[in-house]
């Protein structure tokens, strides 16, 4: 079999997660509040647990002699197929809980999804993540709500956030070339089914905040084919220097 | 009793922690690999919950309407009461890994000696915290023999933050004039007569690491009485920057 639809399926499912992981490690030691900077903290560590999962199961894959850490540091901006909406930068806090909500509720759905894939070892990262993502889920709802249903000027600020995030969502359920190949094989699975289910699932959680669900008629894309938004240099070049830098580490 | 020493007793504990873990923060995404990543971003989650536990006790003892937030986020920077060590900027990985070892050492001497204490709630503060800091020891143990007994550049400049670093470790020791009220209270412990095992233990892991265990002359103090290094206000303002911006994060 050809594996590298497989390795690059597993990129598609791991950027999102290392992505993520290292915006929200930007925000480790300014939280608002000790408890919620352990939060986030902890759901970084969630998700970088599940990245190496991800690139020791891709490094296994490949037939060149890559490692886990070549994988999540060394590729080029345009090799990364994370969606466009984890590399959307912090802002305020805000914007941290709203990207983080809004990619909660497709991880948790692909998750779910990806427990029935063929292949065993991607169904054991499914079942061990889904725990955790249940939880980040959780999470990041619960904030939606407070801060949705808080004060004025929390409920103004959430919706700014949501109304910004909400043009990247579309992408979340784009089937790539590869995407298709994957699903054909019976490893993938189809976002493109999950889509109804989200924006159900989301307008629920909003409509509790007494949050607006917004109505838009574009959406930006690009992040699963490797085109990502200005941000994403800048966040390698952050992530990628110590590698760069010490190649290997060997020194 | 006025409770006034025994909370400026715990900032000069709880302080170092909270500086350390803020200095650990600045590195989560960029760890050298991920799985180092992941243990310096633990080790830092280690601290700050470590530090809520003391400012949750701070704040129970205080006579004012403070948190542990207000604690951790709202002093001026001569409030803080850290050693110098603990917030020098990471420059390379070989000093992050250096003042690791070097307060990992005194930590755990200190909350050893701390389980003796008088007061039950620092106790078991403690024995919670000495579990985590006997792992951190040993983590960063391990990394300064690998890196001294690595290549010669890694001893070079492994050996050079050693040597930098090296001037902040008498002060460690140092007794303010607080903390020997409270260890005449019986609830502080005598760090004075901590140096000179913690200077064998050190000296131990140096020489196997083949590096030189420095010899100066001169040391560089002020950090327990609340007078820090030109790096402190960069720290704090970084640290701060959320809870000055969003006061309690009432927004």
């Amino acid at each position: 079999m050809n594996k590298e639809f497989l390795i690059k399926y597993i990129y598609g499912i791991a950027d999102n997660a290392l992505i993520l992981g290292q915006r929200l490690g930007e925000l480790t030691g300014h939280g608002p509040t000790l408890e919620v900077d352990i939060a986030l903290t902890n759901t970084s560590l969630d998700l970088f647990g599940q990245v190496r999962s991800y690139f020791q199961y891709a490094a296994q894959l490949s037939d060149e002699e890559i490692t886990e850490d070549d994988i999540a540091f060394l590729r080029t901006e345009r090799e990364y197929l994370n969606v466009l909406l984890v590399e959307q930068p912090n802002r305020d806090f805000a914007f941290v809980i709203g990207k983080q909500f809004l990619f909660d509720h497709f991880h948790f759905l692909l998750l779910t999804e990806l427990q029935k894939s063929h292949d065993q070892t991607l169904v054991a990262i499914a079942k061990k993540s889904l725990k955790e993502v249940s939880y980040h889920k959780r999470f990041s709802s619960d904030w939606i709500k407070r801060l949705g249903d808080g004060t004025e000027e929390s409920k103004q600020k959430m919706q700014t956030a949501i109304d910004d995030l909400w043009r990247f969502t579309d992408e979340l359920f784009h089937l790539t070339e590869n995407d298709k190949k994957a699903i054909k094989e019976g490893i993938g699975v189809d976002v493109s089914k999950l889509k109804e289910t989200y924006y159900k699932n989301v307008a629920e959680v909003l409509e509790e905040a007494t949050l607006d669900v917004p109505e838009l008629n574009y959406f930006q894309e690009g992040g699963k084919k490797g085109i990502h938004s200005e941000h994403m240099g800048y966040l390698l070049t952050d992530m990628q220097y110590m590698q760069r830098t010490y190649p290997g580490m060997k020194w």
